[in-house]
């Protein structure tokens, strides 16, 4: 709250408002590629343009991708407390549209909750869905659904989410993603709960619709243009789902962010149709970040791909669907990836991320360790053409993951400066059908601070966030998970 | 010329320029900040911001910078033969709307001169003005005004620039940057020409106002709204001219980046008031990129401030003169920038760039190095902190500026990937006045091709730059400046 008055003071926050004529939609998509830097696109774009520039690199030839189409322009992303953010921080900057501390899982520096554009949407007969790749709930989902001090209350949050523990109850009309083992009880053998709480149950209860894998999501949801009745949750891994790179190989295990984003869709669609309210749906393309935290520069690439599918799927959507507008921008860039003498051909050799890569290696016990590292481990890390003294190298190394993680950054000419976040703005993509396209693009084309964002939202579908945070902060606060609910940090959850 | 045609059949250009409505101007102004990219503008943000977030840290208050106002988009920079490209071949681009190789200076890869948008104007009896902080011969400048088949033939650039060997003749009404000793026969000792050509005396019998100094800028140009005439040249280090962090602490050795501006868009407005025809200038704040090749951090910010301060300029200037437009993009990133734990407050005890420092301690020719590194070279670095052990090994170092840089780099949480250009997109700027402003963003918000940027200005001026290409093809081609006429490269130079 200080920091926005400070804005307000500076002039910033008012004079961008005013300048707004926002055009009036229905429905709001919301898409956040967590950790995705201006560097992430233009290596995916000269990624996938190797299709047309072939085996001639020295004359490149540039396909654009879906998200190039769709650029309004640079975001800034500092969190109230350092400026270099973390996902807790600028969710809660562009779901509520408050600055706050690192950690903070939409609640102000002192603690208070702030309601979220998907809270005011609830609250006003909108449907609401949350779709992403990362456990549901992980900080860029709980910003929208949850309330707590630290976004390592897992418990607490997931309790939130889906309506347990949340003063509106309910909020969420579609839950999609990982982090199941969050809703099972602790005597569940799979359960990463402390507690006896039964959160599928609840959600069957209130009416949900529970899935918890592959085959109940082409059940319920695999035409797309499903009848499926709201609410529903499906939770498809107990922790992150797959990279992209690694479930394009085993599609049976879990559906693809592009195939949740079109069931989603269609079933927000077929909801609303005969209603004057649409609905607001966040979708995130979740483990970019974790690629990038990672620096696995092939698992980067591919879940940046498949974030540009979703795009050109969502801009087609919205063509056939003109009452609907899309925004879309990261929370941070991931990595401080570079591109030095960027050359995307070595990438295309890599068949798995290294997260997958270990997991086979340590699995693995057989008598001829060696012969399936080089066999089998190097060929699907792109590294098919290392010398016997490197891959003794390797083998002798406490960790060989990090080295060859550099190796294929080496061959690609790319560079990871860290394994967290940079201070650096993001890119801003936005979309709507014809006439309000340049509208929208006269509005919002420009560098905008990440809590500007959710209030042009709000102004488009008519909400009120303020309104939203009063009827929260009326509550007795107790609900308001603290930091001494905080599990533990696990750290593949908390980037 | 094939890589336009290959853009064309992808559909890309002609959708792309169909949708512009292109709001008409008289004049346009054109800059370009080299090598920025979306880092430097954080990092030139944050520091400015500074000021008021003041002491406390981990409270920062931001405050916005004039380019934050007018950022457009984003922009893709490859060459015709690597997706890195130089600046002489992204400034082809952007200057003639053709893809080249790196190195080329407005030719196409077969070798043939393509029109530059300046030379368009100018034909179009426009004004016209190069104004830039680096040598004027250097590559962006070169690339409006000369017709070479590589940068380096720095000699044969200035001749054309000048009008000596051009085959339209003076085409630049304005000339200020550095790089007075290409102008100069190799008889004067300050020369850096291979020959006996007095360009100089040449731009006089021209008609040229010449000035070789800083009290000749003001003699002639200092009150910015002076009634001095056209055409003038104003060359003020015989190389490129001071970094600001420098200049700024001698403001007596060179006008500004700023003051430049202000005089040229003077004197051309005086100029072109009565007409029906307008101007078109190029500005660059050319030594961002050395500061990146360099991997200065503090050069970096302070050439990336004054960016800044020129587009702010520039802004109020568009709404003083509305017939006017701005675009503004970097031809690469430059130096792999990340800002992985930024923090800008150690760059304020930066008082003078490292090439200065280096020039600085080479010339101390006293008896006490070590008390003299230690009291003023440390000190002046902003490393008054460093212990003996660190001065011993600073000392003992064949070179003591890489660690003393990477030293800063720490201290200030950045991080420097390359002392080369990277591969990824550029920010793109943009201004116009009242309704036009919409209309400008309706047209350019988004994501471009460099090869773009100079078709919109085409549109916008009513000008024929495919012409002009006819025009410059008609002379016999022995003008052009082939390979060999490149000197030894100077790696300065060379960016």
């Amino acid at each position: 709250m200080q920091y926005s008055l400070t804005l307000l003071a500076a002039g910033l926050v008012a004079q961008t408002g005013l300048t707004w004529a926002a055009p009036q939609a229905k429905n709001f998509i919301y898409i956040v590629p967590d950790g995705y830097g201006q560097a992430s696109q233009t290596m995916a774009r000269d990624y996938v343009s190797l299709q047309k520039t072939g085996s001639n690199a020295s004359a490149p030839i540039i396909q654009e991708l879906a998200g190039d189409r769709l650029v309004l322009g640079t975001v800034r992303t500092h969190a109230s407390d350092n400026l270099v953010t973390d996902s807790a921080a600028s969710g809660t900057a562009f779901s509520c549209g408050h600055k706050t501390y690192n950690d903070a899982i939409s609640v102000t520096p002192d603690g208070q909750p702030v309601g979220s554009i998907l809270e005011a949407a609830k609250l006003d007969g909108f449907k609401t869905a949350l779709v992403v790749t990362s456990t549901i709930n992980h900080a860029t989902p709980a910003v929208y659904s949850a309330h707590v001090a630290n976004r390592d209350s897992y418990e607490a949050i997931a309790a939130q989410q889906i309506g347990y523990s949340h003063p509106f109850g309910p909020v969420v009309d579609i839950l999609l993603g990982g982090g199941r083992c969050y809703f099972k009880p602790q005597s569940d053998p799979t359960s990463c709960r402390s507690d006896d709480l039964d959160l599928f149950s609840f959600a069957q209860k209130k009416g949900y619709h529970v899935m918890q894998d592959r085959a109940a999501f082409d059940a319920y949801l695999g035409d797309y243009t499903t009848n499926a009745s709201l609410p529903y949750i499906g939770l498809f891994n107990d922790d992150q789902m797959m990279y992209e790179i690694d479930r394009s190989k085993a599609p049976e295990k879990e559906p693809s962010l592009l195939e949740m984003s079109k069931a989603a869709l269609g079933t927000l669609d077929q909801a609303t149709r005969a209603s004057k309210k649409g609905y607001f749906i966040m979708i995130e393309a979740s483990r970019i970040d974790h690629a990038g935290h990672a620096n696995d520069a092939a698992a980067h690439v591919h879940d940046t791909v498949m974030y540009n599918e979703v795009l050109g799927f969502v801009q087609e959507w919205i063509n056939a669907h003109p009452d609907t507008m899309l925004m879309s921008a990261a929370d941070h860039e991931c990595g401080g990836l570079t591109t030095n003498a960027f050359d995307p051909a070595p990438l295309v050799n890599v068949q798995h991320s290294f997260e997958y890569l270990k997991t086979v290696w340590e699995a693995y016990n057989g008598t001829d360790a060696r012969g399936y590292f080089t066999s089998t481990v190097l060929p699907a890390a792109g590294l098919s053409d290392v010398t016997d003294a490197q891959i003794d190298k390797l083998l002798g190394a406490s960790s060989p993951w990090a080295e060859m993680k550099k190796m294929i950054a080496t061959k690609a000419g790319v560079n990871w400066s860290t394994g967290g976040h940079t201070a650096t703005d993001v890119t801003l993509h936005g979309y709507a059908a014809g006439k309000k396209w340049r509208e929208f693009k006269g509005d919002m084309a420009g560098n905008h601070d990440n809590t500007e964002l959710p209030r042009y939202i709000e102004k488009v579908l008519k909400l009120d966030m303020d309104a939203t945070t009063a009827k929260l902060r009326a509550v007795n606060g107790s609900w308001v998970a603290g930091p001494d609910a905080a599990r533990k940090r696990r750290d593949v959850h908390s980037h």
